[in-house]
């Protein structure tokens, strides 16, 4: 079996204005989805980020690709990297942590690798879970992800999430989702508020959920100081403390003084952060990301390494569609270290998919894994076309919070810690 | 797909008097044979240990195993872990260190692991390395492995072998090895005679090989000191040392005052070694063994744990039949970082097999990747017949190099370290 055809596609998908340390999210969010079809008419996807550079880097990959067998993963990988060559691709929000080479050979990769996995377990008649080890849990928990938001882009008409800018306004995003979805975990987006603020919010959010885990994150908005005494605030509150302050030296320094674990996908992103951070106890947890771990059977590996050293697993999520989702539970179903809810931001395409109807759907907050071969989901190549019309229309090109916050706040900075 | 049927065969096999730090090969070797049959009909194969004990485990875990899916690596780790219970099996000769849960469940895991991707590889008409990510060596290289060795058992006739006694007699086994199978790498198992003898023989080892890699495995009979001393000796000759003395401690200790890297597979032999390990840094080197490293997924993940922190990799031998050399082969040809040639005590067998012939060969030095679907090798069910009949008149139940050597050196101590 051997890869004849490779597609890439680009879309933009409708998104609330959720705010973040680096700014606020623009309206349309952008994805890439890959077709992977082999010599026997077997059709893999995949999906990963749609900025400029990425984008281009996977096209000039998939060309790359034609010949290859989609089992070897190996030779997969090594057509990727010498696509790449020497050049590192940084995010402009850096939410995602530090680039190096590697990270972005594995960024490039990860969709290949998870459209040759959907191309096997089709071939096998076998969800991707079994190539993963086999699912030890019929269905993926969730966590709630909040955001502090405005009530509507400022050039459009109120969404249907309402304006969340007040603890009570969090409070209710998290009936809405909670009610909506099942989820039995509930994320808080910080680093947009003074830090008083956002301790006031997660305290409102324990007394209206009190059964609920509980996670913060400021995007490494907070200075060390000030990580630990939010830290401290919330005892007993938080089942993690996600990124509050820069980088490993930072975590590590801020980790023995406070009472939870420290959570990242900040500051340890690829294979190399993870020798230093282990060296200074700089995390309890960390947010696998297929997307920028090289995939799914590499995060797989990673999991291994962290269970190895006692570091605990979630899961992270940027903004995605349907191929990420089904991607994402199947190494969370297969991988018994992923033991706390995982992080989406399903809720937020209010319904936009580029998948067909009816293989995703979240049960008391947890989406049951596909039962079908591969991935299970198939594209809905209708949406897909309408998606990727809006990709060519909306003129957005590579995310960019910070530049969309400062048209409406001029005097905004991501600069970070901030507080 | 479903497990019907386990059937768990122990067989015995001749095996020359080969010397080590513990004592001698007894005059059979043991190993027990796993095969797995699904309700499709479809078999897959294993090889582990033949210790009793081992057996006993192994047996007990097979029926346990009875209607899970092959597919579900997590699912049978479980059922074997929970049919081993809190019982840790020990080897009484301890040349592959120390026994602790972990590595008991991985060790009665392994083989029913091995034969389950055997099956999903006949299921998809793939080779095993494809289910590992496919291969990156289409042959896998390995070390002559020399012993020094008796001419023949005590109470036998001369083997094919010869003795070797000596640096000439070293010597003279690596030209019948090498000439044989064409080997590129040539070990040196050690810790039989005093140091100055075995660096003697490593020395007339490189002046009659110049171009082989060369190594040497005391298998911990050295003190901290004297280990160093030989490290010194041999400077410029060894690709690498292997378990020169005993422990992490030890290893660590001895690792910043020798030329070359220090190779174990003796004092990290499961995850729980590799933290303090890491943290010490004790190895430079892990011979990986799936028998006990839980099988070839989890080898391929400790293999990559091992690349992030830096460690190389090679791969240990016990000694083995045909189907576990075909599962060696398969993991290391899919592992990129299986950069040095691995051990194998494949050519002590002398031809003796539980695998029809054609499959596996020697080509200068290396195996072919077999091309079947699954292992690529199908069970001689004759030999199979007359290798469990060896087993049930030989008499060893479990390897016991010590009390065989006390039987004609009753003065023999197998303490380490020894010099």
């Amino acid at each position: 079996m051997l890869i004849r055809e490779v597609t890439v596609t680009p879309v933009a998908f409708r998104d609330p204005p959720l705010l973040n340390a680096a700014g606020v999210h623009e309206p349309w969010a952008l994805r890439t989805i890959v077709e992977v079809v082999t010599d026997e008419g077997v059709t893999g996807l995949g999906e990963t980020y749609g900025d400029l550079d990425h984008l281009a880097k996977t096209r000039t990959a998939a060309r790359s690709l034609i010949g290859l067998d989609p089992y070897n993963r190996n030779a997969v990988y090594t057509a990727v990297a010498a696509s790449v060559g020497a050049d590192v691709v940084t995010d402009a929000h850096g939410l995602t942590g530090a680039a190096t080479l590697e990270k972005t050979v594995d960024r490039v990769f990860s969709p290949f690798e998870v459209a040759c996995l959907d191309i096997q377990g089709k071939a096998a008649g076998r969800p991707v879970a079994d190539l993963l080890g086999g699912r030890v849990r019929d269905a993926v928990p969730y966590s709630a992800y909040l955001f502090y938001k405005w009530a509507a882009h400022p050039d459009g008409p109120d969404d249907a999430f309402g304006a969340a800018l007040d603890p009570a306004g969090l409070v209710e995003q998290a009936r809405l989702l909670v009610g909506r979805y099942g989820f039995r975990s509930i994320k808080v987006k910080g680093g947009v508020f003074p830090p008083a603020e956002e301790i006031e919010a997660v305290l409102a959010l324990r007394e209206a959920f009190p059964e609920h885990p509980l996670r913060l994150d400021p995007n490494a908005a907070w200075s060390m100081d000030t990580s630990i005494e939010v830290g401290r605030a919330l005892d007993g509150v938080l089942e993690y403390l996600e990124d509050p302050t820069g980088g490993i030296d930072g975590m590590a320094a801020v980790a023995p003084h406070v009472p939870m674990p420290l959570a990242t996908n900040m500051c340890v992103v690829t294979p190399e952060h993870l020798p230093p951070a282990i060296r200074q106890g700089a995390i309890g947890v960390l947010l696998l990301d297929h997307h920028y771990w090289g995939g799914l059977v590499k995060s797989s590996h990673i999991a291994t390494l962290c269970t190895t050293f006692g570091i605990e697993l979630s899961m992270h999520s940027n903004s995605h569609l349907g191929i990420s989702l089904a991607a994402m539970t199947h190494l969370a179903a297969a991988t018994p270290a992923v033991t706390h809810a995982c992080d989406t931001h399903t809720p937020w395409q209010d319904g936009q998919d580029v998948v067909a109807p009816g293989a995703l759907r979240f049960v008391d907050g947890a989406v049951p894994v596909p039962d079908g071969p591969g991935l299970g989901v198939e594209l809905d190549r209708d949406a897909l076309a309408v998606m990727n019309e809006q990709y060519e229309k909306c003129g957005v090109r590579s995310r960019d919070d910070t530049s969309y916050m400062k048209r409406f706040h001029p005097t905004f900075s991501p600069r970070r810690p901030r507080w």
